[in-house]
């Protein structure tokens, strides 16, 4: 096949991606010039998938294309945004297969039209190693974004879907549930904008549950206990880790599992719970915040003590997981 | 050393970014959360650098940083856009030594600071090769924004400061000068912004200025007329090329010069003259837009024939030069 120069490719790449709302100059100017919506706030957030890294040759190019989108879109869940557009850069060896971007551009592209975003820019550059970086931008009502930082001791902790599916999905010959939850997210963005107003704090787990539900405390200023056996689990996970010494701790460290952790406090559970049948999303109280500072993990009323909390994404960049960290 | 932990290392990363202008949240949540100015248009834009194509080891980690952020923000010029804020991902061997890394962080604080926007956000994630990749968000006034698609036939063609020092910047034993283009570009941003209902169309070279401006020719459905004895050329570059038998080779295609090329209808001259005094930045009148298709390149009423128009990014990872086009 005819190697395609530098802006057959880009134009390849992007070609999939349509145009959407309040977009007044998308791909192909020095920039794009968008029209955000009125009296609302903007939500940005960037991150990357490396090949390796956050996928392997396993992975189908669309598959790839879709976790890169959908993993930014998860950030914005938990912010209770609503997506309008994103910015895509690629690097890549040279040499690679030019029909493969285009099918990684094709994996963009679906999870964009399922989520109702357009990519409005973008960049080709050379590397060694195939990479995605995806900028998202959204909107969300006039200081009504949900932060870290809002929950309050006595708020419930809760936890949208099931928690360490994608972790099992990474194993070789996973069931294809598993495998479906480490390669095509889901973001939870319905789930998330409804909840704007009801819960005081959220943040999306990525890095594992503990891990993030550290990340919650600490910025909101407030310890936590957490249930382990209110954990939500998959059949499929159950029957991965039964007879397992510690049956939690992909649940508990195991990341990619892009659900939202939500601080309620008690007065809106029913609220919160009426938000989550609207979106289709089923939630589960595991815990609380509590004024001691620190997270217990107990079970049965028994102190366990969880062998890690989470990734280093640093560690290794070699060892497939989660590898990226929101600054 | 000890080698700190991801989340510490981020710590380090973000610690020189401040904060600024319409910033609800920046930093340290699931995403930034922003307050455009009302009654304007955004900007948005991103673009990456990678070791071993946009940088050498002889670059100093903070001319990386600012190179980082200064390659997007000419982007902004280009449109006639201020910069209000940026979204920092960065890759990185999980071996990088984290005070180089903390002295990148300094660099694109630095060049942020110079040009008064603010890092909002951004990512850390491990890979083989260190790159940086920078999405810029500004604004400018609805319906101002410039773009490529606006020149006509009998417009000037206008050149800021000088071409072809970066290309040569990248030669060992290089002038301070053209080293100082290489790795400090300094985004033409108040040019940008000054002529912003001046001129018709625009465009930043960097990736050649022939090529740059074929860009502008494709999208405004026009030709052109170049004529290469008015090409701006800096003493240092006309030294260096004395006696060569293709002076302007690297004033048309050595790319990275993020100077812009404007397209000015010639009863708007003095007011362009008049904007670029403001903005203290020289401008040349280089040839005219055209009816006919096609790039022409005279010299002394001579045609000549450029051997090459710019460069293919992925034609080499290894190569040192240009490395990466936008979508």
């Amino acid at each position: 096949m005819k190697r395609p120069g530098e802006f057959e490719l880009i134009e390849r790449f992007t070609r999939p991606f349509g145009r959407g709302e309040g977009i007044r100059v998308g791909i192909g100017d020095d920039a794009a010039v968008l029209r955000p919506p009125p009296g609302q706030d903007l939500v940005a957030t960037v991150d990357a998938v490396v090949e390796g890294v956050h996928f392997t040759p396993r992975f189908t190019p669309e598959e790839i294309g879709w976790k890169a989108l959908a993993v930014n879109l998860s950030d914005l869940a938990a912010m209770g945004a609503r997506p309008l557009w994103a910015l895509v850069a690629l690097s890549t060896p040279p040499a690679a297969d030019p029909g493969r971007l285009a099918r990684i551009g094709r994996g963009i592209a679906a999870c964009a039209r399922r989520h109702a975003l357009s990519v409005v820019g973008g960049n080709v550059t050379a590397a060694r190693q195939l990479s995605l970086t995806v900028t998202v931008l959204g909107a969300v009502g006039k200081g009504r974004a949900l932060l870290r930082s809002g929950g309050r001791p006595g708020d419930l902790l809760v936890v949208s879907g099931t928690l360490g599916d994608a972790a099992l999905g990474l194993l070789p010959g996973a069931a294809p549930g598993p495998r479906g939850r480490q390669r095509r997210p889901r973001p939870r963005l319905a789930l998330g904008r409804g909840v704007a107003g009801i819960a005081h704090a959220a943040i999306d787990i990525s890095d594992g549950f503990l891990q993030d539900l550290g990340h919650l405390c600490a910025a909101s200023g407030v310890g936590a206990r957490l249930e382990a056996d209110r954990l939500p689990l998959s059949p499929a996970y159950r029957a991965a880790t039964r007879g397992s010494r510690d049956p939690f701790e992909g649940a508990l460290s195991g990341g990619e599992d892009y659900e939202l952790l939500l601080a309620v406090p008690p007065s809106r559970l029913e609220a919160l719970r009426g938000a989550a049948r609207r979106a289709s999303t089923r939630v589960t109280v595991v815990g609380a915040l509590e004024d001691r500072p620190g997270v217990r993990v107990v079970e049965g009323g028994r102190s366990l003590r969880p062998r890690r909390e989470g990734h280093d994404h640093l560690r290794s960049v070699r060892v497939l997981g989660p590898g990226s960290g929101r600054a």
